[in-house]
């Protein structure tokens, strides 16, 4: 458990809306409702039961901290959410009680209701993703001939261009969320399995229910996944990975806005003893998360040897992994958009700080130019 | 940010308490005020200054969301801290704003809270493991002269006692146990440098005020360490160290109790869809504390390379970093002190699995006694 | 620097030869000798010079260790290596030693080894993964009506089928070893970029450069990627993952061949005290790989961080992180393999052990067998 | 399995050797002589045969490379290797081969031949860390009164002093050093507790052969610590605590050597295109070490929940992941000793840089030499 002021700036305030108590809880209980309905639907729940499921499953009418306290007698909080479903039903018609929930377990919920959650930060993330993919574009096309040092091992290098080296940042950006976007898509996949992933409770409609309730719930429709993790692994790799590229771009444009560099500059904030000074903040909520984000991908990495048809330990450790993953890729996003958007380029400076190196002038202007329009064009 | 159904399982109701919004926004008013009153004592600050600072300085005057949500224009929440300080102060007392935050930075205040928050911390987890290690040497002791199968890989090994396998877990626990305490107190340790490292702003009184300040907050004095992390990094692995010996137990005990072993058996609770199934709830908990920590530890490890006098990003990764990891520790421990309480011990059945092996009959008697000993009085 | 000792088991022999000191070395001797007879082709270096690099380039000439050693001064060993080949090269022909390393920096070789490398593990991994794939599908079929025990949190739930089990493995195997070809397909382009990534040093025959040395050495042609490094970002990841999924194989297959659970058993092997013990030495090989590949990953995506145009460390770090990882990830392949292949399976045993369980019988055989091939067929 | 081109910037040359195999196989050998002798004269053994085996115990007679093949099949060499040396023992003298590894386990020999390794480390590293700390508190003291730029989230901050600066490295490095030194000396225990860890096979001789192999190896005795890896756990992470220190030391000195900054330079080496041209090797091989040890450190950990007796796949973890973790802090040092002794201070340019940022003038002098005291004082 964590505050706004511990984690604030790994997320932004969309994404923290996402895993808040109330969004995961409804997650949770719209997977009860739509199963409800599908299971109405295909015979198997009368119609009055699955209405009074359906009116019983809002998330205020529940206490997620209570759950959650009761939740560590089972180590899932979805065991004590269908005990309290099922009394909340129970008590406008006992008969109904019994239809709550029916034929699956509680992974189904648990891990259905993370792709969901999932899925949401897709249009999130995209959405300013896109506006730093434009903004990136727009840069490196204004700065295609700015000359400028190149820079290895934090010496003197041979000239470049800045449109180049923002290329690079493109290229980077762009490939890792192209493959994170794939990743989420590919595990947006309904789990509805039941006790051991057998589907055995609902009889010979086990995969008729299955397939009607991914439909509800626009996910994908696919096999059992309670111990197959892979799809999550390449969700959690694939926040590590854009924002390492994130933190890249991150790390270039703090030591170009350094006082004795002086080539680029992010708005940044003030501090609380200087407030004259300019920071590079949002560089610095980026680097934050590219400093977390290795150790939280090991995390879930770790917890993969899931055992038989569900695990003690690494299943239970995927939702704070995952959760923390999404929002300080998403932090880092934002962050990162809004420092290309904001971003002052003096590109007097870098000829002058490239003069001054006086090394040989190898105009990169021909094939630099072919590079970085290779470079944008990376999917 | 994450949520009571995120993070439910990874944390105590206790530990939560401490690294909730109130508590961490309290404890940064608590050291301004501290502040202000030990620069009151030094003749820097007007008492009727003082006194208003320490007025203002409540958590309950102030939005924790607001102010995580300004954070992120500086990369920490102490500026807009600072600046709704000084409004408060102002709006009752003009003259004295001038006062808030006297001749210290953001990190001074940022930092100080947090080892004041991690001290907070011991007390809880030091009850915790107090319980743990009691009952563990008394099961040590009860079953001192159980035998039962030895197993290396998993397969049968020569005979060994409950008692000495129960020994085993307690020198573990115990061992990183003392040292992450040790870890926690020495890094409760006064920052208090001002905004380079230099207690500059504070002319010829700077360390008396540090003094007087890590007296007040009832913290360690020492020299800066605004970029010298090596103390918290030993908290961070402390934590990650204890937990691993805790996960260790765990898994002992989640396979002891397999239905095929039933050896020993743990509470444990239901599941949603078969209630009368009892499981290693507790075990499981602390063993998805052990999947999540080693990967902390590693961003914990990654942000030590802090440029200069403040880091861009290794720092802010501390946080939410620290807060995961004890409060993962404390989870694992409070999991496994109700497993050790709720233990029931199959005897007969240790014996006859160990017979069913038909190993070679080396009774451990005589020297598995004296290392059980030697194991229970490991410090 | 290792040993067989020390790093054994976590490679192949195949695999380690490819990472040995002969063979990493040919192949940067191997680039520069591509490069020199595709400049010559270009006009850009004699077809003497030519002749004489590649005759001259032959691993058996240099010494590695020495290489490595003075390596340290400028932190890559390609910049003593390529003195040392101008240096073999003036003493046959003193006018073509300047044709050496035409226009291309010490980035280039190394990076361009370094997929050249990875690329030489396809078919071995590939191999091993055929042998798993067929065996694992081979297994399923036959046990599609094997019913057992399925167990969640290693506790009796409903039962299964044994084939249902091993398309479980067999899916997450499949599917990771998939992303990781893909991945490694993806990275293996050639590195030629020059000093400061702008091809300048070849002037307007720089793409031209690239473009037939990618040809030459059966890479892919595309941009620079010095500092872009998300696709080795990916190799790193889909080795974390597809040893993940073989982790999860061997932790069940370790389970299920416990002396109390008996219903399945690896070959195995001997122990030193005593020798009549069957040990599940193949799943302990491949759960030491899952050990340590989690924080292997976390390691190469810390570096990702890079400075400008070429990094001070975050470059450096990836050579022994994606050796070992590789290497890890070749082992654990092989070792299931082995265990896919010499499994002995007590059908008998795995009835028994369900049936004293008394769990509710439901029969999982008609869902259970559509589930089984919908996993089959992951791709 | 790597390589000297693999790995070589990760070690020195003499912890290079301390873990080539004839290093790693004598001293398994070394334990099984030694073993041999004292239970000779506790009168197990008779002294022909103990004289036989030490006879027999010499690296030179055994093929490192064959015995890590063979090691596959018990997933530890030492099965290989006893097994070898039994025969070289029969060889000579047939009723002496009884004798070889009586009543010992595998574990016992792996566990204590590599503590017996990181002991020797201890000398090697242990010279370099008082190269160091003498060097760096001489750069402190001759440059108290060096006035520079202090500098937060790498912009401009309140001045400070070069000698501050340097005592802040020397704090860290001093401070997490010792506990490292520390952490290897507790770990340094004899390993002596027979195939479950109850010295059973050895009768009522058991602590007692313990207690004299101790002392013939120089190592503490102790009680057995086959799954109790906390101690080694403590070597990791003091190996990560120390890296991250001398890593922040690398950082800023980098940093500081940028060719726009110029205050400090370090002796370097040169690049394959750009002769001239000086990097920062040193700085760049300590960072490419702390990239690499937080994730190692969390392969360390994650390795921790060893099963039972002895782990399937925990323990195997641990020889390759200390291995590369020791190498690599024992790198790092080395190139920061040979950085602050070949460091140049450009006194002048601190001023200049400092003047031309138009800072407030907050002189440090006078606390800032008492917190640079402070610092040095760090044990």
């Amino acid at each position: 458990m964590s505050s706004h002021l511990v984690d604030g700036l790994g997320t932004t305030d969309a994404l923290a809306a996402v895993f808040s108590d109330e969004s995961v809880l409804q997650a949770m209980l719209d997977i009860e409702s739509a199963l409800a309905r599908v299971q109405s639907g295909l015979g198997l729940v009368p119609e009055k039961a699955a209405a009074a499921i359906v009116a019983a499953a809002r998330a205020d009418h529940f206490d997620a901290a209570a759950l959650a306290r009761e939740a560590r007698a089972s180590a899932t909080p979805i065991v004590p959410l269908v005990a309290a479903l099922r009394q909340r039903v129970a008590s406008v018609d006992r008969d109904s009680a019994a239809f709550v929930h029916l034929g699956v377990t509680s992974q189904d919920i648990s891990d259905t209701a993370l792709v969901l959650l999932l899925k949401r930060t897709l249009p999130l993330i995209g959405g300013t993703q896109r506006r730093l993919a434009q903004k990136l574009r727009a840069i490196s096309d204004e700065h295609a001939g700015t000359m400028m040092a190149g820079r290895t091992l934090l010496q003197p290098a041979t000239p470049i261009t800045f449109g180049l080296k923002v290329a690079t940042w493109h290229a980077g950006i762009r490939r890792s969320w192209s493959q994170l976007q794939a990743a989420i898509e590919a595990a947006a996949t309904v789990q509805c399995a039941g006790p051991a992933g057998t589907l055995a409770a609902l009889g010979d409609k086990g995969i008729a229910v299955r397939r009607a309730l991914a439909e509800a719930l626009k996910l994908q429709d696919g096999p059992p996944w309670h111990v197959e993790r892979t799809r999550l692994a390449s969700v959690a790799c694939g926040c590590g990975i854009l924002t390492g590229a994130l933190g890249k771009m991150a790390r270039d444009v703090s030591l170009l806005m350094q006082f004795e560099v002086g080539e680029v500059s992010e708005p940044g904030g003030g501090s609380s003893s200087m407030p004259h000074k300019r920071n590079p903040a949002g560089c610095t909520r980026a680097l934050a998360a590219a400093v977390r984000t290795p150790g939280l991908v090991a995390a879930f990495l770790a917890g993969m040897g899931q055992e038989h048809e569900r695990a003690a330990g690494g299943w239970q450790a995927e939702w704070p992994t995952l959760a923390a993953l999404i929002q300080a890729t998403g932090a880092a996003s934002e962050a990162m958009a809004e420092v290309a958007e904001g971003l002052t380029v003096d590109a007097e400076r870098m000829r002058r700080n490239m003069d001054a190196m006086g090394e040989p002038m190898l105009t990169p202007a021909g094939a630099a130019e072919a590079l970085r329009q290779e470079l944008l064009d990376t999917v």
